[in-house]
């Protein structure tokens, strides 16, 4: 199979050409500012032309274009449901018709956290398995689920993928959601400043003169900065609860985690694979915990399985 | 249809005769201690025997017998895969061949909170909704999942049913399911006492004298006592803290709350219905939220269903 893809997340556009398990080109899209996902549409329709072109692709068959967006989308009708602030024209844009007229493709989109897990289990870390739970530590904290080889969708396509948004704690931080002490509100990539600026002591952190964000957080800590080893602490065991609360609600044999924060992965996943399973009610064995493999390329890898329909269950079809 | 039905919870032990949507005898078996199930068969076997004849059913068809149980349980070959606590032989019995050997009939065993969940959609607060989410508040948090007309399982029958079970702040206390801080290790009918007891000032309470159960902590909170309040104010934030999850976990259009500690209806729906709606990313709408119907006799009513096998998924079933 062959398809254009494209990757919209809270602070990344990319478009790419797969062949398979391959990725043949991609391109970074430059944001617009906040100009929405309207005016961002012929940048994204330039892109592919230019990737088939330099790919000597022309004139060759594509089988469709693949959309993984950051909000919750109908995969069934292709159409984004809502946006948690970026992209808010998106749920307005006839997504299907836009693909059909400047390419001549079929349309599919999908939630980008389920995207990548698409990508894992089709050439990644959750290879074989068809019970999994991937955890997508960036901007947010991007959640997907797969039972018994499908993902799950819910009665409104929000069923697998909103588990950043468990509350981890009673009176936390407010989410963008509308909820309290979410997952998301008190170890994400956007909370991050929050946590630090509130955080007691904070001026005295070598942090202080920095941008606050997970990469200087890990490696402060590394150093031996309190501050930044006590916050690093909080978000380890809001990841190792949500994890806990995650395997209660979707039995996976596998936890995937990937995204941005799991450049330090020598440290979060022994952190989680010490504490979550020693804290979970399995009967029948030990969840695995592992890192994704494809770092950014699994959301695009996800749509080959996406356009081939091998991993998507329509909610009708599941009734 | 006709069933037998053996209710067996944290703290009771019910048998009865179920025709279609009405109890037609019930009658209470009373626990042998902590002897476990294999001393209890042959008081349920008797009990279903004089149930059977005082209903003047002797001679007359039945359809099976249903087991709603509280523990794990594998549904597709009728085994219980753990328990907490209670019954902890159960994994070592073969509960299908007892009901073949005395009474020739099929088995059928369910969670307990799934028996009530089957039980409210085929008679009671859940019915003509075919995504719903129910909640047992009682002894334990049972929890069950149902996602367009049929129960949710998972790789190993453990989804959707532990959500009592999700980890609602940090540094909480320890659950006998061995996570931290669950739902059902802040605010359940075991927990209760260990939390009034570890309250500030809960020796001052009026609380002090009396058995710590939920009857009393609610009287105690509408006569003004201070301790009571705060109590109760923890257990209806831990409850709608738990129900935000419950929502973005499963995509449910409704939330029933069902159980003993239910007899408060009054503060805790209303509480419910305040709460949790703002605090949970629901675009496509507002998710209900409603007091079970059936009280003691949901996990009874689920036996038909259950049986009838119209609301029942094997897992093999999906893939």
């Amino acid at each position: 199979m062959r398809a254009f893809v494209i990757d919209l997340g809270g602070t990344h556009a990319t478009s790419g050409i797969i062949e398979d398990r391959t990725i043949v080109a991609r391109r970074i899209v430059p944001p617009k500012g906040n100009a929405g996902l309207r005016s961002l549409l012929p940048c994204l329709t330039e892109a592919m032309r230019l990737l088939r072109r330099e790919s000597g692709l022309d004139g060759c068959e594509f089988d469709g274009v693949a959309l993984g967006f950051c909000g919750l989308v109908n995969s069934a009708e292709g159409r984004v449901l809502s946006t948690n602030g970026k992209y808010p024209d998106a749920t307005d844009i006839d997504l299907p018709s836009w693909a059909e007229k400047e390419f001549g493709l079929s349309f599919r989109i999908e939630n980008d956290a389920r995207m990548a897990l698409l990508g894992e289990h089709y050439t990644g870390a959750a290879g074989g398995y068809d019970d999994v739970v991937m955890v997508t530590l960036g901007t947010g904290i991007g959640v997907a689920t797969m039972i018994g080889g499908h993902l799950l969708y819910g009665k409104h396509f929000q069923a697998g993928c909103l588990g950043g948004h468990f509350p981890i704690t009673l009176r936390g931080r407010a989410c963008n959601c509308g909820g309290i002490g979410c997952a998301e509100s008190e170890a994400s990539g956007w909370a991050l400043p929050q946590v630090f600026t509130t955080w007691a002591g904070s001026e005295k952190s070598a942090l202080a003169g920095m941008e606050i964000n997970f990469e200087n957080l890990f490696r402060c800590a590394a150093q031996g900065d309190t501050v930044a080893m006590a916050i690093r602490q909080h978000c380890l065991e809001v990841w190792a609860s949500n994890a806990v609360a995650l395997v209660h609600a979707y039995d996976p044999e596998i936890m995937v985690f990937g995204g941005g924060v799991m450049r330090s992965v020598d440290v979060i996943i022994p952190y989680l694979q010490r504490h979550v399973p020693p804290r979970v009610w399995t009967p029948w064995g030990k969840v695995k915990i592992c890192s994704a493999q494809l770092g950014n390329d699994a959301a695009l890898l996800g749509a080959i399985p996406l356009l081939s329909n091998k991993t998507f269950v329509r909610r009708l079809d599941v009734r």
